[in-house]
């Protein structure tokens, strides 16, 4: 089948972006071919601009367009704390659930399992980091996976010996969850971490 | 919660799009971000361009880049049944059928629910391109809905009385269905339009 060549090219395009599948390729494509052209250029424009002047913090790793970030800047934030997270998203849940405290971003998803070393992820630079401030306690919020758990782990034993308040998230039933559909293994963790009320 | 602007910027633009909520949207900035800066040129580039050099053919309102569109200027294709759709997605799903007619493209879903008039159609073009011309079949393939029936009428009987054949797409049970899940108007269309076998 034909189309117009700059048609097909914008929908191969669109196409390379994740969750977007041919058929929604072809009708964000056949969309955009609708909005007024100031429109379509405000867009292009922000793809552009976003990916040039985004940069990861050089303290802390979240993505920002000046650096070091605000929150590394923040004086009203709490440098007492520094909460350890795989991606920039995992800040943004975080910023959203009201925490306060520093973070620091590996920016990259630990695959322990596939390279059987988690060289790569700047822990290093954590490290001489919280050496080098006042942090006291730092948070493992990477993701409750087995790459997610093994990477926490290794944080936490190269941290302990440095004298630092070593904690994780905790595990349990999401809130408005359902005990009944709850899977063992997090209901085993909700168990084991009950808490007074 | 604050976010560099550039990514705020970034995520309200994706957002606009249909179907891209705004979870979707930051994660489709974020992976943006991740991109090479050049991937991420190619695609501002396709927007802009696909936007500014694609433009309904002059004669049958399909999207093209040259006008006419090739189907328009194809020697090869039948040049007398014309298929009239409502959009250029439509198109692309009859070309897919392997459809080797012409078309004219509405380029509006009709609203004569909402409106009470089907006089925004460029009914008259299609009608005025048709006498000029060695048509001599025109195939209604408007949608399947109360709007699209109503269209498929009204230009019907327009049609007919300068000597055209005019026909509709068949209604009938979708290939790979299944009887027993099968709505009951579509059950009583296929079976009033059964076919000798």
């Amino acid at each position: 089948m034909r189309l117009a060549r700059p048609l097909e090219k914008l929908i191969s395009e669109l196409e390379k972006l994740p969750g977007i599948g041919p058929k929604s390729a072809q009708r964000l494509a056949l969309h955009i071919l609708r909005q007024a052209p100031s429109e379509v250029r405000e867009l292009a424009r922000a793809l552009v601009e976003a990916r040039e002047k985004i940069r990861p913090c050089s303290r802390c790793g979240n993505l920002t367009d000046e650096d070091p970030c605000w929150i590394c800047t923040d004086i009203h934030r709490d440098g007492s704390i520094i909460c350890v997270v795989e991606e920039a998203s995992d800040v943004i849940a975080l910023e959203r659930a009201g925490y306060k405290g520093k973070y620091y971003v590996l920016n990259q998803a630990p695959r322990f399992l596939e390279s059987g070393s988690l060289e790569n992820l700047n822990i290093d630079r954590l490290l001489r980091n919280v050496v080098t401030s006042q942090v006291k306690e730092i948070v493992l919020a990477t993701n409750p996976t087995i790459d997610g758990e093994l990477t926490a782990r290794y944080i936490a034993e190269l941290a302990k010996p440095v004298g630092l308040r070593v904690t994780r998230l905790a595990h349990g039933l999401p809130v408005g969850g359902d005990i009944e559909y709850t899977d063992e293994l997090t209901l085993r963790k909700a168990l084991e971490g009950r808490q007074e009320i």
